[in-house]
């Protein structure tokens, strides 16, 4: 969909990103998401490295993605795929297991493989040189190891998490792409072909192109406050 | 609410836990809940030490807790929460901004905070005598301060973390106890207090008798895989 200037629904992204992060910021998956139910969004755009102190009172943390779809405001992306899934159905079964699996992914993706990454940032990128990160490298690759495995062995049986495409998917694979990025993918084959044909999407396709070209606008003229 | 032997409802636990850990196993998120809402629910109990293989079949990582409820199950307890939260509504609002901000809370839990806890973990309790841990103490305390203080200043000016007592409060709080018990809490009065009251919730405090009375009583005799 393209990205509309008086949609109610606005997804607040970073108007710039170093290097490393481009392609990997969260505001991948409510833009995702919209993408695959076809439903047009504007963007808010702050930057990254000055946020507005307005907006740790959206955001409690300061980070992006932040959602407002009408008078309703969501932060924490796996909550608003829940919110946009809610919205149609397309993405996230309204009941009965269908409903169960897909909500047990996607807790799944944000509550125990995602948490590898704050470490896995850390020793990758953030403190690479420090002798902690060098001693804590075999461990953490041990411990990261235990929780891929049954992901993908699970998807070595499905092509999806759950019984279709879902959100559980998209931010699983959005999670995935950072670990792939760290290097600590490549030896699960049905997780870097599940992340391949999830990235060969259309959707996920426009979404990141979307968010790259963010990027390369002219600096972000803050709206200010959601109103 | 009582456990009974024939509830639709049953949740999967651990017949035994070291020490530290008692008291703060997930399960016991769920069991809260249902003590909230008043549903009655039967336990299955399985051995930490010795995890059944078919057990691996139902939760990926053969953690616990798992959810039956009928013909669903979910694993994940923040899945488990929205799962019996949609149930009656009392501790999940079915739409709207209130709907928003428990599911924004929730995975500000699940993602924002509750991940901080494996490395905090690692460096107090597995791994506490390792050098690495002994140099990484630092900057892991200062990345832990970054989480917790939004949190402490949204509580500072608010009782739950969305309107009223959600499904969100219960994550949050066994987030922090176990954040409490590596002793990283005390600094931040507004969520002390928080705890405290949360605590002192009669479902909480019959949710956490029943935890507890579970590791006291004979070795599990596995039922087997859920039918």
């Amino acid at each position: 969909m393209p990205i509309v200037t008086d949609s109610p629904l606005e997804i607040t992204a970073y108007d710039w990103a170093p290097g490393f992060a481009r392609g990997l910021v969260r505001d991948l998956r409510p833009r995702w998401a919209c993408e695959e139910i076809g439903l047009e969004y504007r963007e808010r755009l702050i930057s990254a490295m000055d946020r507005p102190a307005w907006y740790y009172e959206e955001q409690p943390w300061g980070q992006v993605p932040y959602l407002r779809d009408g008078d309703v405001h969501l932060f924490e992306s796996a909550a608003m795929l829940i919110h946009l899934g809610e919205k149609t159905g397309a993405l996230l079964p309204a009941t009965g297991q269908p409903r169960a699996d897909v909500l047990s992914w996607l807790l799944a993706s944000a509550n125990s493989v995602e948490p590898m990454l704050g470490e896995l940032n850390a020793i990758t990128i953030f403190a690479a040189e420090e002798e902690w990160a060098k001693l804590r490298r075999p461990s953490l690759l041990a411990a990261l190891e235990k929780r891929l495995i049954p992901v993908a062995r699970h998807l070595e049986m499905h092509e999806w998490l759950a019984s279709a495409f879902s959100i559980a998917d998209i931010a699983m694979t959005t999670t995935l792409r950072s670990i792939s990025a760290a290097g600590q993918l490549a030896r699960h084959a049905s997780l870097v072909a599940y992340l391949a044909r999830n990235e060969a999407r259309p959707a996920f396709q426009r979404a990141l192109a979307d968010q790259l070209a963010a990027f390369d606008a002219p600096p972000a003229q803050p709206g200010g406050p959601s109103a």
